[in-house]
């Protein structure tokens, strides 16, 4: 059976493509939906792509992983910096997740250098906009297949 | 066409009133949402007051003022303090934000000093209790018509 | 009448007893309930007993309790240390609350050590497990009688 | 009788108009001071404007409205952020004070972002340009009429 | 035969019912060895209570209950800021220990909102007067006998 | 011939007995002045009393002090804690100086409990009102005395 | 009745004359003892004057202090920096207070700047040498009289 | 012709495989080379593939880099966190760079989640082990290509 | 016509010479000031060189310098740690400015580490007493001529 | 005649060899003592041997080391990090002294890799267990004999 | 004979003229060098003018300069930040040296306003681009020939 | 066969005796050798004895100690307080290592307080001069022959 992988996308991600294009590309996350739909056909995995503007949303589905994913790739946006919520669903679940930001957060305000989700999560990738998406999966179906 | 505003208050404004008075005075979340009417009657403004204690919730009304709203007058109240994602959600969409707080937040805790919001908003008003409202609308008013 | 006592959780208690046992123990949330059930009755105390993962909820439910309490428990979980919203509904509604948690956060990793509700809760019990529930019933039941 | 404001100007405000106009904007501190003399008497309040380099003429002008003003709107510009002698002035007269910023600071360097006024005046308005000068009087006229 | 609980009191606690009653109650110190002797009784529980000013005094009697006593309830007072002598000392014997606080120490000055023996106690309660120390005494006979 | 003490008020000094009564006593700085003068006559010193709310008129009073005072006595008000600028006058000039404070400025804001003033004045009094300027003028004697 | 004071020398005043005497000067701790005693009797006050290099003792001469003084001057040396149980002490016996210091503490190691027990004595002297202790008992004499 | 990318090494990264395995995996260096040199033919680049100790080298292969290499893959390991020399490397040749690290480095010692280099490379990936060289290189792949 | 260079200097360097000499060297201002009229000549510069005590004055004459200099040579002294009004006027004026120092001040005490001129100066020399001056009016005039 | 050492141990090595031996050892105190006692012995040392729990009692050892010995041997323990008043005794009797520590103390909390001692001690030996004490002596041994 | 003068140029400062022109001008590190033979020249100084991107062929050229220079002129360029190793080898030949830097590192990232070598250079140039070298090199000469 | 052990130098170490002979001593490193050599004669230890002032070269002279010695003493000297490949190199190859400084670091600025170094190194001795090294060597035999 494919291996399942569930990707959250959390605030203001809904708005790709229209939000400051020059510091997050012009693609919008129907495109990264896309793209992530293909991708997980080629390497054998089932996508699950969802975005939510709550953290209590986010929490939820996190938990509810347990039963439906075998990985969860995770852009936390906004709530990468402030939510201890999220990071302890992440502990909860157990499941391996990697955390992919569009943006070189390294490179932004002091305030977003930190992600509590970067403690929990096995690897990061930033900066590659939406091929970071696509790099995410390759290696989480190298994780799930070995 | 009248301009529009979008007026939003944060969490346990609906409390207004009835909450420590001694620091936010007696009129209640009514009455500021009939001040706002009134006043923006007066200026030529359609304002459109709401309140929620979901930081998601205030995020996606946030978003869906790109379509309905030319200006935001925003208390975000305890997530002016913890919240990057009403942050990002203003600086997304661009419009022309003011910030206003009851009282004068560098007057309390420690931790009401910094807001994220300061630093997407154009102006801040604080320490005027509801009369902040009426000044921002006339400030919003002033620059929707400049 | 019987004094009530609003108990609160917050987000990924749902989760107990699958979680990392090894810090948080075997009990599940049902299991505190019903503890917490039992242990009202033979206090003389209605016990209202709930969880969410949502920041705004958990707002909104301190703010009932100023129709539906006589006094509140509340386990905030990861909202202990983010949430000035939470802070600022408790300090609105004005009832006793003490706050518990299941393990001694002193032992956590640092940014566990804060607590924003500890500043207006009257008391404080961590590190006893689902035990700290009873306790808490216990004090809340003397301050309430006394 | 009129009600007496003093509106108070710190260093280098005597530049405006000249002054990194992208900043401040063009109006000059004339401009201002028509501004609130034509505002005060729309307000019938009586106007008292002034500018000074002297962080000591600054302490001793406060110190002599006790005498001669009911209130005052203060910009104390780089005295803001340096400056325990003013705040203590203006403890010392004890009348109600509102700053004003032309800027918003808090989108400015950090050494910016704190005031010593703000935690003396009851309200502060900053980021509005020329205009945060005449809701800063129309909020101190409903103040002294109250 | 009995289980053995050393109750361990550190400086001014002597004072209790004189010193700042505002914040400790009136309860003395005699009322609460009372109160643990009597609370002991009704679980089984053997119960040594001292109090001493003495850092050094309090370190060897917490190295003598290796000996003499199964677990220890210490309020340590003034020394929980600043002692590490007593967290060695903690660590050393292996006890396990619960430490009290007659007020909530989260509400007062920063320095006392940690505490040294926080790290090696397994359970903290405070904020609950002396009510505290029958909680923990209920508490520890919990364990003892589990 | 008598030795000469330079006593130096700070900003806002002008205004004691009107000025928080409460924090600073009612005596006025008349009063201030009559006590060091009567307490130098006692102590054969010959004193020389001044205010001013310019840092810059402070400074150049230090200086001149070479010439015309064997000691200082200064109380640097709001100033002790911002003028490096008075420090440095101080250092130059060489003279033995004394810090006195009215009110106990360990026990005011965290911005009041560093003095400038105090790494180069041999000694400092504060707390006692204007006892404390009788106290310096003696110690002053015993050090010129010496 | 004469006015009872407590004269109080914390860790290594004994070793005063022999003890880095270009700090401390060439006076003994005995000299500092008559200079007290023949102070206090010029003053009409009895002075009971100790020396102990024990945080305990010091904790426990204080508290005795309720029953045997009407007011404490005390040097706490060391203790100064880092006993929050001698703050304790002093707080729960609310005798008035002053902190004296041979050495003014503000020019030395950094650790050295700040004292607990300036927080509750209500005036400070330092860098008078023995001076600092005769000031200190004038003023107490003062405000015990007044 | 094969778009050139110099894969830059730091130190110890030559004792992959032997040195903590369960941090840093068992493939060694040449592992790694032969990885690099595959997946760069897979993808029509043409790979330079270096180790150094020395942070002098590193910033010298750097400034060749502008003739040599259209791209650079950079695994600075220990430099990445102290050195401003390589940082001032990347910056002056201004290819286009992605920083790699193999294991999570957030989840680390504190001093190793800071790193120079993440303030120039436009991407970084950290945590997927040997893995991460070879989406870098198809991350640069596509970026060059387009 | 000759370029003007307007060459101020801040509080107490009217004492250079007799104060610190250690430190300063034993060149009076009087001779700095013929320095700089000589090497002024030299250079084919007009000289207005100037000192004050007084910040507020420091601040005019930097406007001042709108109308009747062309560049600015300036040594802030004890007002390079502490003003913001002077960073602020001389970016008002925007004449290039270069800062210098009598003395090494990373040497100094820590406080004397930064200086907010020179966030505004193009350039920065210190340690090199008299020298100093001379040398930067050289650079001066390339710049002017240049 | 032979030189004498003075050993002295602070709070809790008493508990040597039954104290968490795998960070300490299993080597009891007694066979500590035994070891200086034969180390002084080949050494020509002559070696008394201490410990308490007390912080006074070490500040008084150490201030009787003045008559009694010619070099101290210290591990101060838990008061390596709080203990001024031993800092202040050291440094009074001004005797070489060596501060040795069991355990390396840089690896491990945070709050132990200062150490108050360490200032004044003339050399400072961690990590080697009980062998620390011989190396130390054969150091003291040396410098008391050069 | 001529007096020599060492100049050192850290890491990068090779690319001079091609590396951010804008910030550091467009003159190459030959033609520093020529204007340094050529400035040497007039003031009869001989210089050796080198460049290295090796911390620790800096520290041996340093070392060296004991034997065949004067003094030193460096350019520390990103060793100034990180370099303790230069540091203690300009500690060590205790050569009069300047520090030079193109840019005014003060208006750089924060890591940069500090240097380590700035607390042993006696003088420090910055801002000048390559005027300042020749500036050093008249400074020096005026030291060495005094 | 004799236990081997590395005895790596860091930067400067080649001018002991010529450095800061206050600080270091006179031997000169030479002298250290040798005292090395015939220390690890009578242990039986053979030692191989090294200076470099180049960071790489040290990291890479400790992944060689692998193959060619069983125990390593290093003084990293500046390298202490800057260098993570350094610490990284000692981890990964694993022997037991000690690290010795001349001086008492504890003593001297506050940057050279933090060694990298002791985090990996078993053990640290500072402040005894080259005494340290042949103590050391016993330390390693003893530990080697264990």
């Amino acid at each position: 059976m494919a291996k399942r992988v569930l990707v959250l996308n959390g605030p203001n991600l809904n708005l790709l493509g229209t939000r400051e294009p020059g510091i997050y590309g012009a693609a919008t996350l129907k495109d990264v939906e896309h793209l992530c739909a293909s991708t997980g056909k080629e390497l054998g995995l089932s996508v699950d792509f969802r975005q939510t503007n709550y953290e209590g949303e986010m929490v939820t589905w996190i938990q509810d992983a347990r039963k439906t994913a075998d990985a969860i790739l995770i852009n936390p946006a906004a709530y990468s910096h402030t939510s201890v919520a999220i990071l302890d669903a992440l502990k909860a679940v157990g499941l391996p997740a990697i955390e992919v930001h569009l943006s070189n957060i390294h490179q932004r305000e002091p305030f977003r250098h930190h992600s509590y989700v970067s403690s929990v999560a096995y690897a990061v990738i930033c900066g590659l906009g939406v091929t970071g998406y696509r790099l995410a999966l390759e290696a989480l179906a190298e994780k799930l297949n070995s």
